[in-house]
């Protein structure tokens, strides 16, 4: 390790915003030096608890992530160590919290910059709340991995509790959610075909549902519905998801839903559950970071513009693509 | 080729509707064959044209594109060679069909097996539209791959249009239209939320809007923000998408619908524009195809249930992943 890096790291670790905000930016932006960084900072990760929320646009997820922030700040924590690490300015033994937004915004729009800028300006006081968006990448930039990867990067600083939020439609939500050690879905009453959406794809994986602005018509229905979801597929771990109703933007049920995290926490605890969440998601992200690694190989090997050329072949129809990549694949490096 | 293999293909190159479902079925699960089915059908594409459509949930989507593969069923393709291949019971001179649904749904509710069968029982009569639902597969598949695939064979199997439909919203969706040859964005008046969702992730690839439900309140008001954003940003190959409204559910609009693809079809046949659009689509297939072919040789060179076990070894902190992965894709083959 060379010691600008070490310095950079020593900084970061006792609380300094700059340099995570640096080492942030470096991981999600693949920038120079992002995987030796990832590997210094590896030895500090493992402690925060990490819960990712997801659900429907519209359904009050940056509220409730606020209001659960809030929650932790304003509760002891009692393993915390943050004398040693003296945060600036921050109460010392509450819960500090990193927060990352994932939106499926893009440079067209700025909505995650505008957003995020929001949300810094609500939170600026106060030095134990780090806030993140990050946008969806590219087509092959694997923003579950990005994504873990920052969060990591928090892990390492400190932050002892870690809230992603995510809408929660697509394949890269689920995959990110299933990343955290605890996820939480998000429903709201009265969203029609949209409850159905994301009912589909990511009930499952569910530890803890919400239902948000539940002083709204229709709450019942949803909590009912969700009910019947669960009784026609009993998750393998023997675990309920409890059902906790919300209305964020007044700050009603947070506590009750700090209550139910803290109780999948107990229950993670009991017989190495916990670790074996862990073994599964690194299993996850190890397989997603070969993928990345043997492609960079691949790439390297045929060298610079050679893709282009061969897709060239393949659209004029000279070559078929699949013997080609068998090919590739199966040359010796 | 087995000459089993040769009767399938030449089955399905006839118009039978079992050995094109079997052939899908194959691609679709990876089942065995599947890559060798693949390189022999490849001779047979790059004939059909590939529409993408995508909006959010309830937008529609369903509905516009049985009604778009009405008005290809009635609409008289100059290049048919149908009477060669014989498509059985269909008029012989029109346009034939293909439709994939992905979507975002799971075994836990069983909405793309239902939402099939409904709507291949409103077809029933017709040979010359075959549909087939996606479900969104589990996280490494490759789902924007996979579509690819059963796009090829579709193609392959003699439809001369190939629509697929997507929600929206996540960057799965994203990949999967564009793989298409061209690219239909819908919105909805008065989805609040939605659309801004819709807006950020997709509105750059949309080769051409649909406002659906155009006669609820509020049209204008999307139209007047999809030609704002299109002022913030043109794009660089000079096309300006066209916005086309619709009541699909009344069947208006739709003959517009039809008149804009044809029309962007005769801009991309000009200036190479297809080809060129075809290279792109095929060095993005490239590197997917790369990334998984890299993989599989990764882990067939470390055997079953090591990455299980490396897992579970960076998961106890003995050993920090990036350097692992680095190890292991250093290592020579």
């Amino acid at each position: 390790m060379v010691s600008a890096q070490k310095e950079w790291i020593q900084s970061l670790r006792s609380g300094d915003a700059r340099s995570l905000a640096r080492a942030i930016s470096t991981v999600e932006n693949r920038a120079s030096g992002w995987s030796d960084l990832l590997k210094a900072l590896f030895p500090y990760t493992g402690k925060a608890r990490i819960i990712g929320l997801t659900g429907a646009p519209g359904a009050g997820k940056s509220t409730l992530v606020d209001q659960l922030a809030r929650l932790y700040r304003n509760t002891k924590n009692p393993h915390s160590s943050r004398k040693e690490r003296g945060l600036n300015g921050a109460p010392d033994d509450t819960y500090t919290v990193g927060i990352i937004a994932v939106d499926p915004t893009s440079p067209y729009t700025g909505g995650a910059i505008l957003g995020d800028r929001i949300r810094m300006q609500h939170h600026f006081a106060d030095p134990g709340i780090y806030i993140r968006s990050m946008a969806t990448r590219g087509s092959l930039g694997g923003l579950a991995r990005t994504t873990a990867d920052v969060a990591s990067v928090l892990d390492a600083s400190g932050r002892d509790m870690i809230l992603i939020e995510t809408v929660g439609v697509g394949q890269d939500e689920v995959d990110i959610v299933r990343l955290a050690d605890i996820t939480v879905v998000m429903l709201v009453p009265g969203m029609g075909d949209d409850v159905q959406t994301i009912k589909a794809g990511i009930m499952e994986i569910a530890d803890i549902f919400v239902i948000n602005k539940s002083d709204r018509d229709g709450a019942e229905r949803v909590e009912r519905e969700i009910r019947a979801l669960q009784s026609l597929a009993v998750r393998n771990d023997g675990w309920t998801p409890p059902i906790v109703k919300t209305v964020a933007s007044e700050g009603k049920g947070v506590e009750e839903l700090g209550a139910a995290v803290a109780e999948y926490e107990n229950y993670l605890q009991k017989e190495n559950r916990a670790l074996k969440k862990s073994v599964e998601n690194w299993q996850q992200r190890l397989v997603e970071m070969l993928r990345d690694a043997m492609l960079e190989k691949a790439r390297a090997r045929l060298g610079d513009g050679s893709i282009q050329r061969l897709a060239a072949e393949v659209a004029e129809h000279k070559r078929d693509p699949y013997s080609l990549i068998e090919e590739i694949a199966g040359k010796r490096s």
